[in-house]
Protein backbone atom coordinates (compact mmCIF):
# COMPACT_ATOMS: atom_id res chain seq x y z
CA UNK A 1 0.00 0.00 0.00
CA UNK A 2 1.42 3.34 -1.06
CA UNK A 3 0.55 6.42 1.16
CA UNK A 4 1.05 9.86 -0.06
CA UNK A 5 2.25 13.70 1.92
CA UNK A 6 2.74 17.42 1.48
CA UNK A 7 4.07 20.53 2.96
CA UNK A 8 0.43 21.97 3.95
CA UNK A 9 0.61 24.80 6.70
CA UNK A 10 3.21 27.43 8.09
CA UNK A 11 3.10 28.08 12.31
CA UNK A 12 4.08 30.76 13.78
CA UNK A 13 4.24 29.43 17.20
CA UNK A 14 3.83 32.33 20.23
CA UNK A 15 3.26 32.55 23.91
CA UNK A 16 -0.11 33.27 25.19
CA UNK A 17 0.88 36.72 25.81
CA UNK A 18 2.41 37.82 22.25
CA UNK A 19 -0.81 36.08 20.29
CA UNK A 20 -2.98 38.68 20.24
CA UNK A 21 -0.25 41.16 18.84
CA UNK A 22 1.66 38.10 16.36
CA UNK A 23 -1.74 37.41 14.77
CA UNK A 24 -2.30 41.02 14.19
CA UNK A 25 0.54 42.02 13.05
CA UNK A 26 0.57 38.76 10.31
CA UNK A 27 -3.22 39.57 9.68
CA UNK A 28 -1.88 42.75 8.22
CA UNK A 29 1.13 40.87 6.31
CA UNK A 30 -0.67 38.89 4.70
CA UNK A 31 -3.58 41.40 4.05
CA UNK A 32 -6.21 38.53 5.39
CA UNK A 33 -8.20 38.85 8.39
CA UNK A 34 -7.34 35.14 10.04
CA UNK A 35 -10.24 32.70 11.15
CA UNK A 36 -10.83 32.21 14.69
CA UNK A 37 -12.93 29.38 16.18
CA UNK A 38 -14.69 28.82 19.60
CA UNK A 39 -13.37 25.41 20.30
CA UNK A 40 -10.06 26.13 18.92
CA UNK A 41 -9.23 29.71 20.29
CA UNK A 42 -4.88 29.01 20.35
CA UNK A 43 -5.32 29.06 16.97
CA UNK A 44 -5.32 32.22 14.15
CA UNK A 45 -5.76 30.66 10.43
CA UNK A 46 -4.86 32.15 7.45
CA UNK A 47 -6.41 30.07 4.46
CA UNK A 48 -3.82 29.75 1.83
CA UNK A 49 -1.84 32.99 2.44
CA UNK A 50 -0.52 31.45 -1.29
CA UNK A 51 -2.11 28.75 -2.99
CA UNK A 52 -1.85 25.36 -1.10
CA UNK A 53 -0.60 26.60 2.13
CA UNK A 54 -2.48 27.95 5.07
CA UNK A 55 -0.85 29.97 7.96
CA UNK A 56 -1.22 29.98 11.77
CA UNK A 57 -0.88 31.85 14.54
CA UNK A 58 -0.36 29.43 17.36
CA UNK A 59 -0.84 30.44 21.08
CA UNK A 60 1.69 27.70 23.06
CA UNK A 61 2.52 26.97 26.81
CA UNK A 62 6.51 27.88 25.77
CA UNK A 63 8.05 31.32 25.97
CA UNK A 64 10.08 31.44 22.84
CA UNK A 65 8.42 31.56 19.91
CA UNK A 66 8.77 29.39 16.71
CA UNK A 67 7.67 28.43 13.35
CA UNK A 68 6.59 25.10 12.01
CA UNK A 69 5.60 23.17 9.65
CA UNK A 70 2.89 20.75 9.26
CA UNK A 71 3.19 17.64 6.33
CA UNK A 72 -0.58 16.37 5.91
CA UNK A 73 -0.65 12.60 4.57
CA UNK A 74 -3.65 10.59 3.84
CA UNK A 75 -1.87 8.03 6.76
CA UNK A 76 0.01 9.54 9.91
CA UNK A 77 1.35 5.95 10.64
CA UNK A 78 3.02 5.27 7.54
CA UNK A 79 4.15 8.77 6.84
CA UNK A 80 5.57 9.19 10.47
CA UNK A 81 7.35 5.47 10.14
CA UNK A 82 8.76 6.87 6.71
CA UNK A 83 10.14 9.94 8.52
CA UNK A 84 11.25 8.26 11.32
CA UNK A 85 12.83 5.67 9.03
CA UNK A 86 15.01 8.70 7.33
CA UNK A 87 15.96 10.00 10.69
CA UNK A 88 13.19 11.90 12.21
CA UNK A 89 12.07 11.57 16.10
CA UNK A 90 8.68 10.72 16.95
CA UNK A 91 8.06 13.30 20.14
CA UNK A 92 4.21 13.63 20.94
CA UNK A 93 1.35 11.91 19.81
CA UNK A 94 -2.29 14.29 19.81
CA UNK A 95 -5.75 13.36 18.76
CA UNK A 96 -5.18 12.84 14.97
CA UNK A 97 -1.72 14.22 14.87
CA UNK A 98 2.16 13.39 15.60
CA UNK A 99 4.91 15.72 16.61
CA UNK A 100 8.51 15.43 15.27
CA UNK A 101 11.82 16.28 15.27
CA UNK A 102 14.43 16.41 12.43
CA UNK A 103 17.91 15.24 12.85
CA UNK A 104 18.65 18.71 13.61
CA UNK A 105 16.31 19.24 16.56
CA UNK A 106 13.47 20.77 14.09
CA UNK A 107 10.34 20.53 14.98
CA UNK A 108 7.18 19.23 12.53
CA UNK A 109 3.59 17.68 12.56
CA UNK A 110 2.48 14.94 10.48
CA UNK A 111 -1.35 15.81 9.73
CA UNK A 112 -4.57 14.09 8.21
CA UNK A 113 -5.12 15.83 4.65
CA UNK A 114 -6.71 19.71 5.58
CA UNK A 115 -6.16 20.45 1.66
CA UNK A 116 -8.01 18.21 -0.41
CA UNK A 117 -7.72 19.20 -3.28
CA UNK A 118 -3.87 20.70 -3.01
CA UNK A 119 -3.75 17.21 -1.34
CA UNK A 120 -5.09 15.36 -4.72
CA UNK A 121 -3.47 17.57 -6.93
CA UNK A 122 0.20 18.13 -5.30
CA UNK A 123 0.96 15.22 -2.92
CA UNK A 124 3.88 12.84 -3.27
CA UNK A 125 2.97 9.05 -3.83
CA UNK A 126 5.61 6.80 -1.56
CA UNK A 127 5.93 2.68 -2.15
CA UNK B 1 3.25 53.52 -5.86
CA UNK B 2 1.71 50.23 -5.08
CA UNK B 3 4.04 47.01 -4.94
CA UNK B 4 3.89 43.40 -4.14
CA UNK B 5 4.35 40.89 -1.56
CA UNK B 6 3.56 36.86 -1.48
CA UNK B 7 5.42 33.78 1.08
CA UNK B 8 7.92 32.68 -0.92
CA UNK B 9 9.88 29.72 0.57
CA UNK B 10 10.50 27.98 3.79
CA UNK B 11 14.05 27.84 5.68
CA UNK B 12 15.04 25.27 8.15
CA UNK B 13 18.54 26.73 9.97
CA UNK B 14 20.98 24.46 11.25
CA UNK B 15 24.18 24.37 12.90
CA UNK B 16 26.96 23.56 10.28
CA UNK B 17 27.93 20.47 12.29
CA UNK B 18 23.69 19.37 11.55
CA UNK B 19 23.68 20.74 8.01
CA UNK B 20 24.25 17.57 6.15
CA UNK B 21 22.06 15.08 8.07
CA UNK B 22 19.37 17.70 8.29
CA UNK B 23 19.66 17.97 4.49
CA UNK B 24 19.46 14.12 3.68
CA UNK B 25 16.48 13.80 5.77
CA UNK B 26 14.32 16.65 4.06
CA UNK B 27 16.12 15.61 1.04
CA UNK B 28 13.94 12.46 1.89
CA UNK B 29 11.30 14.09 3.48
CA UNK B 30 10.07 15.84 -0.02
CA UNK B 31 11.86 12.53 -2.35
CA UNK B 32 13.87 15.74 -4.30
CA UNK B 33 17.56 16.18 -4.43
CA UNK B 34 18.17 19.02 -3.36
CA UNK B 35 20.60 21.69 -5.32
CA UNK B 36 23.60 23.20 -3.86
CA UNK B 37 25.55 26.50 -5.37
CA UNK B 38 29.04 26.35 -5.47
CA UNK B 39 28.76 30.42 -4.59
CA UNK B 40 26.45 29.10 -1.57
CA UNK B 41 27.22 26.03 0.04
CA UNK B 42 25.44 26.78 3.16
CA UNK B 43 22.71 26.00 1.81
CA UNK B 44 20.54 23.07 0.06
CA UNK B 45 17.72 24.19 -1.96
CA UNK B 46 14.47 22.36 -2.88
CA UNK B 47 12.28 24.27 -5.30
CA UNK B 48 8.59 24.09 -5.15
CA UNK B 49 8.06 21.22 -2.82
CA UNK B 50 4.35 22.35 -3.54
CA UNK B 51 3.94 24.69 -6.06
CA UNK B 52 5.13 28.74 -5.36
CA UNK B 53 6.75 26.70 -2.08
CA UNK B 54 10.89 26.45 -2.12
CA UNK B 55 12.36 24.71 0.90
CA UNK B 56 15.89 25.18 2.23
CA UNK B 57 18.02 24.13 4.36
CA UNK B 58 20.59 26.61 5.17
CA UNK B 59 23.97 26.32 7.39
CA UNK B 60 23.65 29.23 10.54
CA UNK B 61 26.80 29.96 12.90
CA UNK B 62 23.85 29.50 15.64
CA UNK B 63 23.63 26.15 18.14
CA UNK B 64 19.66 26.72 17.80
CA UNK B 65 17.98 25.03 14.67
CA UNK B 66 14.70 27.09 14.04
CA UNK B 67 12.54 27.50 10.89
CA UNK B 68 12.08 31.10 9.06
CA UNK B 69 10.19 31.99 6.21
CA UNK B 70 10.88 34.34 3.61
CA UNK B 71 8.59 36.88 1.81
CA UNK B 72 9.09 37.64 -1.38
CA UNK B 73 8.50 41.46 -3.08
CA UNK B 74 9.48 43.56 -6.03
CA UNK B 75 9.93 46.41 -3.42
CA UNK B 76 12.29 45.62 -0.37
CA UNK B 77 12.17 49.01 0.93
CA UNK B 78 8.60 49.77 0.98
CA UNK B 79 7.68 46.19 1.62
CA UNK B 80 9.64 46.46 4.74
CA UNK B 81 8.37 49.87 5.84
CA UNK B 82 4.70 48.32 5.54
CA UNK B 83 5.85 45.33 7.85
CA UNK B 84 7.37 47.60 10.37
CA UNK B 85 4.76 49.52 10.11
CA UNK B 86 2.52 46.37 11.19
CA UNK B 87 4.99 45.88 14.07
CA UNK B 88 8.15 44.26 13.09
CA UNK B 89 11.32 44.94 13.52
CA UNK B 90 14.01 45.35 11.05
CA UNK B 91 17.33 43.46 12.52
CA UNK B 92 19.66 42.95 9.79
CA UNK B 93 20.32 44.45 6.13
CA UNK B 94 22.26 41.68 3.48
CA UNK B 95 23.11 42.58 0.07
CA UNK B 96 19.16 42.78 -1.20
CA UNK B 97 17.62 41.05 1.46
CA UNK B 98 16.41 42.45 5.03
CA UNK B 99 16.47 40.02 7.73
CA UNK B 100 13.03 40.99 10.43
CA UNK B 101 11.08 39.78 13.39
CA UNK B 102 7.61 39.84 13.87
CA UNK B 103 6.01 41.19 17.53
CA UNK B 104 6.35 37.87 19.27
CA UNK B 105 10.55 37.89 18.27
CA UNK B 106 9.97 35.21 15.11
CA UNK B 107 12.74 35.93 12.29
CA UNK B 108 11.61 36.43 9.07
CA UNK B 109 13.48 37.41 5.75
CA UNK B 110 11.99 40.64 2.79
CA UNK B 111 13.86 39.14 -0.17
CA UNK B 112 13.30 40.22 -4.10
CA UNK B 113 11.18 38.40 -6.15
CA UNK B 114 12.45 34.59 -6.69
CA UNK B 115 9.47 32.51 -8.35
CA UNK B 116 8.75 34.80 -11.15
CA UNK B 117 5.79 33.14 -12.21
CA UNK B 118 4.50 32.46 -8.66
CA UNK B 119 5.07 36.04 -7.79
CA UNK B 120 2.78 37.09 -10.80
CA UNK B 121 0.16 34.85 -10.30
CA UNK B 122 -0.24 34.91 -6.73
CA UNK B 123 1.36 38.31 -5.06
CA UNK B 124 -0.76 40.56 -2.85
CA UNK B 125 -0.80 43.97 -4.13
CA UNK B 126 -0.37 46.78 -1.49
CA UNK B 127 -1.10 50.66 -1.91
Amino acid sequence: MSHRSRLTAVLVDVPASDHERAAAFWSGAFGQKGKTYEKFPEYVVFEEVTPGIEFMVQATGDATPRIHIDIETDDVEAEVARLTGLGAAELERHHSWVVARDPAGVVFCVVTVQNKEAFAQHATSWD
